[in-house]
């Protein structure tokens, strides 16, 4: 079973006019999905972006949940924010996975936009089983990840749908639903005993 | 086919002590929430506090996305927030509900907790393709929903889990997943080539 990482890129994202553009960091956007990605299994979680002050706030809010009062006040949010890893883009990130593994992540780029060579759920989850490589998600913040992110990923997952054409969700969302779908229990409809931890 | 409904319930809800108490409206919530709603063909998005002051800001949210400048900004956020309701509480939903569709709702519960009589995704996808009711999933703030609610509801869904005892997840990712696993499309690895629009 392949090992999966996740990585959030501030940069090279679009705006809503399809131009390349680089957005700010968001609080919420690292508690939410460092939370997802310890519900699911995940080995780190990146944020990237290449705007040093941002960086710098974002270690911050780490900072506050690691050692400073918030790591007293919510263990669970401690728990989560420790999978967290800033690096400066893609390139730095992948870098970093070869640093600690030893190998080079497959890439898996993420849209809400349907298009030519998607790759299922089902048909991602089938290569995870069987690859001994680590497989690194990356979703784009703003109105998605720019072409030439897109171009470099081995896979091009399909887009998240429910019953109608829209398919808006936060990039939050979105990142919970991807896992979940990827490395959810209960999934297919099995039912779980175990106890489990207050949320 | 049961229509779905959602809420948010900011009161009766836990702290991280266990005790009864009412969370703060959060902007950041009632869009993500919204956004999933609109994408899963959920039919309202209801979100309830008994405090005034934040009813009017709830209020004053939506009004910037619904007939203010965020209207044009950005229309699909419009045509998500005009799915949210605002309700003083759960009695103030179901009996919106009740006047909408003339039929009392199924209460579905949420727990990030397991228990007994829990019900799976599986057995809960089955009453909705069989009910003529409509159902009301019921998403607790803060700590989750207190036990007056759970104990009115006629389903008590099984928590989410990944592959390990965390499952910390937001309130907008649990409810981002709790609809993609009741109403997604390429759940059971289905493959879609219907064209989409951008996220």
């Amino acid at each position: 079973m392949a090992d999966l990482y996740l990585a959030l890129l501030h940069h090279p994202v679009l705006d809503k006019n399809g131009l390349v553009v680089t957005t700010a960091v968001t609080n919420m956007d690292i508690h939410d999905i460092a939370r997802s990605a310890r519900t699911y299994g995940v080995r780190a979680f990146y944020v990237a972006t290449p705007v040093r002050a941002l960086q710098v706030l974002a270690a911050k809010i780490m900072e506050h949940w690691q050692t400073g009062y918030g790591s007293t006040y919510n263990t669970t949010r401690k728990d989560a924010l420790s999978l967290v890893r800033l690096e400066r883009d893609l390139d730095g990130i992948i870098l970093a996975m070869e640093r600690e593994t030893g190998m080079r992540p497959r890439l898996v780029a993420t849209s809400a936009r349907s298009g030519p060579n998607r790759t299922t759920f089902a048909g991602l989850r089938s290569q995870l089983e069987a690859s001994p490589d680590p497989y690194l998600i990356v979703l784009g913040t703003g109105w998605g990840l720019a072409p030439e992110v897109t171009e470099r990923a081995d896979v091009m997952l399909e887009p998240l749908r429910g019953p109608s054409d829209y398919n808006h969700l936060s990039v939050r969302s979105a990142a919970a639903v991807i896992l979940d779908r990827l490395r959810g229990a209960g999934y297919e409809g099995r039912s779980s005993n175990k106890s489990t931890p207050a949320r």
